[in-house]
């Protein structure tokens, strides 16, 4: 037997270390559940033990999590849920018909009429037939195909496929993907587990973090030094930047990945969220076709959507869908072979996904409430967002874009010189040291800019909006204060 | 600008397309849901449509999906999902007040009281106790750390995740993993999306499918010529081929897997699934404490569990988790890491996980039915396994050991020359082609043993027996007279 390849381990070592485990995960990062969200955790634990903190709570504005921020479910998701989890409540007075028919619609398309069955890979039929409906409706009539609706376990298990089906090559053939900065860390910790090669290209802060074609075109001539970058990926409306893209910007960029035979991914989970005036969402797939068959026939493009934003805010279920256009059919069987080795998303978020694009229609017994609750929580946000760049905007060393979409606000925080060597000295980023000061100070829970990137030698932090407004009111006056005092601390 | 290194598309070509795929995903099968249950639902969809056939329905024993054939859920487990999906049933006196608890208990736990909220990555972490607290009560007292559970989307996302973190090296010093054959298919797909090397170990067919140790060491002696085996998969009860490990195998294992420095992932989905007499689970976790310190100190293990099998069969729910031992405290932390960039597992699979490691006790207002409920489903699979053998058994050329656990049978068949000639001819694996002519027949899906793996030149399916008793006898005495016709048609 020859064991000329084989290292035997040490006596009483382990198999698996990190010296011998996956590298590309070892290169994976993902702020947004960082350090910072563990100590918060922890500070949470203390306090429950008596620890005296000069705070009562952790108020954590770092994840998108709306329910977390004590926003209520849509009634009428929650009774179609609970009606399609114990079917015996079909006889129950309590529920209204509307809320029964769409439960007993669900159920027949699962097997055995349970939600308890797998599902097929792709997603239960009769939800994306659903989706593509919507998809049509929301796109002034453009045809959307069932059959080209993927549902998955939350946007990010989308995301997440369609870079694996892209990523080939190697060293300077390796597979480049196009990833905007500031950017949403899923991207970036995918490509290093994937280790494909990530691409920069920076947004224009200046200009309310709008998208430049010539950015996009130097980033592209740089990165085609050294690997074959083929994905270009938009979030829109932006996280963490909270901007939205104008029909203009959208038809550059299409304009731009057709020129330069890029796959395009849009990451559309924040459609619903566009609070500020004169702005609009305009889907890719829309504007795409739009541009008539030249492109329509041509661009690859996969859009995401996802339960877990907008106003129903529905992260634990996990669910969403992904709309695959111009996707070469032998891809799109490797594609449907890849989700079935993992069998089904999970059957609650499918039908939960179900409800958000047949929500209850005009006339229904439910639309009222339905609508009612809809508008609350899209207009308290709308107030917040507004709220939330005019009192940081107060501050001296904050400097706040319009927060005219999604759900973070995304400010660049002037910070001290002193201040900076201090972090640089403990080998921590500077806006991370200064999120962790505010944290231990006022409980106050942010994300760090370093986290999802930023121009060289400028600071950030990403808040969400989603706080009550009593309670955002609050947040956002302590932070006033802290940045003052930090400010004097370290001038 | 240097275009060197980067080739231009054919005008009108694809970005994506098979030549420029991932070459790792290209190499994955999955027959569990492959061309044969394609087909199944193909023929579905005719037979709504009026077309003629020589039977009325599909019966799908290819999935073990118990749902899906007609089992009906646990009443208890559902009336919980129920009240944490819309607590507004909490003052319902139709809810008993056990399940009521167990719901205010979960919602506590969630951000927000809402099970919609992002939970922890790891998993919320009253479930995590609870699976800490079942663990140790299954083992008899050997502690468990809920600080080693994660909770996960179903075991398969498990699985996964471990075998991601122990990918590493290249060409000869890449991670092997030895997984038994036949095997169940989650394994040799994963292992290709990878890229790991496949190490196949046989299990005897002649000894109803046992483990023995001389097997393992041929088959990674043979390994270690060409890879570096690090990883040793055991499906306990088995999946496809039905045996239940004993003790002094599961002892043997560990043993040669602490002294071939191997790591072990033990997949006890089926722990509840065991029938036959003089049969019992053993978990690896305990034969390991009770091998002593100098096993139990050392030897790494992650142990998998799922809510989608043994009684419950909530495949659609995706909840399951795992238990890791001895994971380098390092690469503990890699792996918190990892699964944080998914943000957690669907949060009601999690609360049903709960429920099935905290069932209801005695005394408890639903313990009764509950108990009812689950003796009832695992009385009527001991029952179908034993009906299984035998039917099969009387079938000249199908010889079917006993199905001492799990969900299915994996009958070896014996095919006439000219069969697999025809079958060959066409490209065809001969139990495919077996298979395939079953299903147009007799409108029985089951899978072919290839796509399990087998000795070279023998035969195999698998079947569940999961259908209604009344129709598995049905489905076993038409699968006989198949069987039989099929002989002779081509003797």
């Amino acid at each position: 037997m020859c064991r000329v390849y084989y290292t035997p381990l040490p006596r009483g070592g382990k198999v698996l270390t990190v010296d011998t485990m996956n590298a590309n995960v070892k290169k994976v990062d993902y702020a947004v559940r960082g350090p910072i969200v563990q100590r918060a955790v922890q500070i949470e634990k203390e306090l429950k033990e008596g620890v005296k903190k000069p705070f009562e709570e952790v108020i954590k504005a770092n994840i998108g999590d709306a329910h977390a921020m004590g926003q209520r479910p849509i009634t009428f998701f929650r009774q179609v849920m609970a009606l399609c989890t114990y079917p015996q409540l079909l006889d129950d007075n309590k529920f209204p018909e509307d809320a029964k028919n769409r439960a007993r619609r669900i159920l027949q398309s699962c097997g055995g009429n349970s939600i308890g069955a797998y599902t097929t890979s792709q997603g239960i039929e009769c939800v994306r037939h659903d989706v593509a409906n919507y998809i049509q409706r929301r796109d002034g009539g453009i045809p959307s195909d069932p059959d080209n609706i993927y549902l998955t376990t939350g946007a990010s298990d989308g995301i997440v496929t369609i870079l694996k089906l892209l990523t080939a090559g190697e060293g300077r053939t390796r597979t480049g993907v196009m990833i905007s900065i500031p950017q949403y860390p899923l991207y970036s910790a995918s490509i290093a587990e994937l280790g494909a090669v990530q691409v920069n290209y920076y947004l224009n802060e200046e200009k309310c973090w709008s998208l430049d074609i010539s950015e996009l075109q130097r980033s592209l001539q740089a990165a085609r030094e050294h690997c074959n970058p083929r994905v270009l990926c938009i979030i829109n409306p932006g996280n963490p930047t909270g901007q939205v893209q104008s029909r203009q910007c959208i038809e550059d960029v299409i304009q731009f990945a057709a020129k330069e035979n890029l796959f395009l991914m849009a990451d559309e989970v924040y459609q619903d969220n566009v609070y500020a005036e004169g702005c609009e969402f305009h889907s890719f797939k829309k504007v795409l076709f739009e541009m008539g068959p030249e492109y329509s026939s041509k661009v690859e493009l996969v859009s995401f959507h996802s339960t877990s934003k907008c106003y129903m805010g529905e992260c634990g279920f996990r669910g969403g869908y992904m709309e695959v256009i111009n996707m070469d059919p032998e891809v799109k069987a490797q594609l449907t072979k890849l989700v079935s080795v993992r069998l089904c998303p999970p059957a609650p978020g499918q039908a939960l996904m179900d409800l958000v694009v047949n929500s209850p229609k005009p006339g229904e017994p439910s639309y009222q409430t339905f609508m009612m609750e809809r508008t609350a929580i899209l207009s308290a946000l709308a107030e917040k967002a507004k709220l939330t760049e005019e009192i940081l905007n107060t501050v001296p060393g904050i400097r706040c874009n319009p927060v005219q979409g999604a759900m973070y606000s995304f400010p660049c925080i002037t910070l001290p010189e002193r201040a900076i060597n201090e972090a640089k000295a403990k080998g921590q980023a500077p806006d991370m040291f200064y999120c962790m000061k505010l944290l231990e100070e006022t409980g106050i829970c942010l994300v760090p800019g370093s986290g999802f990137g930023q121009r060289e030698g400028t600071y950030h932090f990403r808040m969400t909006i989603l706080p009550p407004t009593d309670k955002l009111k609050i947040l956002l006056n302590k932070l006033k204060e802290f940045h003052q005092k930090f400010t004097q601390q370290y001038s």
